[in-house]
Formats: C-alpha cells, structure tokens, sequence
C-alpha cells in the first residue's frame, strides 16, 4: 500500500489564491506556463545538510502541502543534481487525487542515466506518476539509445531546448524563457519548480522575476550550519558596483504552520 | 526633538511570555543574566548587504520591537565589529520609556578606539543613553589611558574577561560563560544580544544552547544575494563526520508583522 497524504481543507483555502487558475476557470490561454516556485529551507536559508543528503526539515504538515500542490500543477520541475541525488518519486501522493503532474528534469549536459529501478519509472509503472520529460541540450544524435527506449517505453521523452555554452563552467545552460516555451509547447500550463539551489538560485535572477506569478516558501525553525545546499542568488550590484538586494516579494503572507512558517507572495510585478 | 518609536500593546502582549522577568517579580536571584537572542535577516539569512553596509531589511514595525526589546533588557551586547561598521546608538528610543540599556561591547582585542564624536557617547551626553561596557582580553595596562578617561568621563569603563587564542586567527576569544559571568558580576540581570553575523554564530553553538532563554528573529520576505554578512553557524558533525543540524528551537510560535515574520522560540531545553 504506498503512502497517503492528507492536506486539510483549511489550508488549502489558504493557498489557492497563490495557484494557478483550475483548467476550467481559464478563460483565456496563457503565452507562457503559470509559474509556482517552491522549496522549504532552515533558517540560514539552507535546503539540505550537504549536497545529496536528505534533510528533514519542516513537519509532516509541509510534506502534505508539497503533494497537495503537484496535485495543483500540470508539471513539476527539477534539476538534474535532485535527481542524481535523491531517486525522487517526482509523483503525487494525496489520498483522493487521481491527478499526476508530469516531472521535467533540467539535465542540459546529459548527466543522468535512467535506470528501469529508478523510482520516477517505478510509481510511472504502477501508475503512481507519469514519465519525465528530460529537457537537454543534446543533439538527437547524441542521445543514448537505451535510454530514449527507457522513456519512451514508459511516455516521456527528451526534449532538446536551445542552450548557451558557461563561460565559467564550460556546461550547457538554458534560458528560463526557453525552458517555459518547451513546457508551453507540450501544452503544460502551469510548473511548480522544486528545486535544488542551483534550479532555485537561477530563478530567482531579477531576469526572470517577471515569469514567477507564485512563490511559496517553507521556514523550519532550525539552523542546519554551514555548508549546507544554500538558496541565495547571485549578487547583484549596481553600475558602481554597490550591492543591491536581488529580489523582494510582494503581496506577501506568512502562515503559521506546525513549528514550520509558510510564505506566499509573488515576484511579477 | 530625538526620534521617538512606538510598539503597539498587542504586540507587547505577543513577545511577553519571551521576554525576561520584569524587576520586581524576579523571585530568586539567578545565577547568569537572562538571554535572548535578537536579529533581523533576509531569507537568505543575510544580516547586511555587506560588511559595513546599512541594509533596510525590515519594515519600521521591527525597528520599534527592536527598541522596546531594548526597554526590557538591562544590557545590550553587540560586537566591535557591529561598532566599527555601524557607529550605533545602542540606545532606547521608544517614547514614554525611561529605560536605557546599558551597551556591553566585545572587543576582546581592542580594535575599537573610542571617539568623544561616537553616537554611544553623544548619546550618553544627551541623557538618552547610556555609557557602554567594554569587555577585553587586554592586560589593565595595555588599555589606551584617553580611551580610559573618556570611558570614565561618561560612566563606562573596560571590563577585562577572561580570553583564548584561537589558534586559527591568532586573536583573543571570549566563552559565553565568561561573558555572562562579566555582565553578572556587574549585576546585569539580562542581555539581549543584538549581532553581527560573529557574535550571533558563536552563541548559536551547541556548548551555549543552555544559556539562551529567547530567541527573537524578524525575516523580511527578501533575498539579498550571495556575499551579504550571513546568520549561520559553524557546521557540526557526528562522530563519522556526518553533518548535523546544530540547533533547533523548541517552544516555536510565528508572527507576522507587516510584511515580516517575527519567529519566537528558545533553544535552552
């Protein structure tokens, strides 16, 4: 029997002006998919003790409002260092939901293997989740056959996004803008991005805080220390090279929630 | 005409289970000063832009907590570093309060040289605060005789503490314990100590957990960006080197202050 969650009603009147609009509620069609940016951390801003340990966090409350959002989202969005570290299920487990939202994983360089015991095909195959579509930066041609089989076999796919080369790093990057048009192209509506930091820290560039309608944010009541997988973006200074804050949230609130706090607010402006 | 805060009743009435013992309950003496711990970050844990830098973090609601916190302390404790950055009052400006704190500054290694023109001592002068304690590794007579003199001019004076090389930066360091034995010694009942990121992260180690009766954070729904001064304390780790949280707060309750969260807890189990 896998696990069920329950998400009481009361809190779920609380988020819903924080997420998208119901598929029969919209009117209009979007240019771009809703964007829900969603992540909880300790107070020093951390999402995990080290790079691939999972951490508890926050309370069973929030895990429940973590499934009760998928259940809210066409897509749910992560990156490749996630997967690599944490097998994720990448389903919905909320007792009485028979939706599924479909996994995208950022992995532009092609770092990711899929295994047939991976636990994103496994609930696929006991028809607990749907498939992932792999976004990359991969020619056709370079993709591993067994693994373009594995996901077909299961109905995901890679799906090859426009990508610019770090001068930094030397790896593959995309553009948010381009990763939002490869969801709008397969009719995905609206993403909930997950995480981890590296997702999370680019997303929060002021570039891109007009695509972000919704952000929800979970606070544990704890210090992890440092070296922990921190959320924090980039610096941004100004053209004297003084600091600036790089991003505020407006229509702010705060939801006491167990020992954990959860902040709504937005970044579009 | 000084500027003068107020706090509302309400919120008075929410921080007061926090907060130390008024005077005249205090039943039995204590053996150490009461605790709390105060500060105000960003979502990524960021106290200032960076060092030196005048960050707004929070909305005028917190200042005026700041300042009544202050009314019901008998010290204020901050670093030299908070000093050299910040040229604070470290006085009380809530209007109706005849309360001053007095200011207990760590300079374990003498980098602060008092000025007549400092805010601390203008202050002292107007009657709207008082003289600061200075607490110091330095030998008596290694102490800067003007140093001396102005300190005494204006009712303060050096306080020599107890102090260890670190054998990391070669600098004098303080215990807690010591710390508070100083400001015990001098008949300060409780202290609220204020910051910076130093101050805030040796106190959050898990040796002093015990002496911390409150902790009081205010977050601003903000993120100031990688390379601000950071609230996150010196990772601990398991026998196998394994990472672990270094401190949880216990007796949790969250509230929302504008567009700011004031956090209460206590890490003293």
């Amino acid at each position: 029997m896998p696990e069920q969650l329950t998400f009481p009603a009361e809190s779920v009147a609380v988020l819903e002006p924080r997420l998208p609009p119901k598929l029969e509620l919209q009117d209009a069609p979007r240019s771009r998919p809703f964007v829900t940016l969603t992540f909880a951390t300790s107070l020093d801003s951390s999402l995990s003790l080290a790079p691939g340990v999972r951490t508890r966090l926050s309370g069973p409350g929030s895990k429940a409002m973590t499934h009760y959002l998928r259940t809210r989202h066409a897509a749910i969005l992560v990156g490749v260092s996630t997967v690599l570290a944490d097998d994720p299920a990448l389903n919905c487990r909320i007792a009485g939901s028979s939706h599924q939202p479909r996994p995208i994983i950022i992995d532009a360089n092609l770092r990711w293997t899929p295994r047939r015991s991976d636990k994103v095909f496994e609930v696929c195959r006991n028809g607990a989740g749907l498939a992932p579509f792999i976004l990359t930066g991969a020619d056709a041609s370079d993709l591993p056959a067994a693994s373009v089989e594995l996901l077909h076999e299961h109905g995901g796919k890679y799906i090859r996004v426009p990508s610019a080369r770090s001068e930094a790093t030397g790896r593959l990057r995309f553009s948010w803008d381009d990763i939002l048009s490869a969801l709008q192209a397969e009719h995905l509506t609206s993403v909930m991005v997950e995480g981890g930091g590296q997702i999370i820290n680019s997303l929060l560039d002021p570039a891109y805080h007009k695509l972000i309608d919704s952000v929800i944010v979970t606070i544990a009541p704890t210090w992890l220390g440092q070296g922990g997988v921190v959320v924090s973006p980039e610096r941004v200074t100004d053209s004297a090279g003084v600091p600036l804050p790089v991003a505020r949230l407006s229509q702010v609130s705060w939801h006491p929630f167990g020992d954990d706090v959860v902040l709504c607010g937005t970044l579009r402006v």
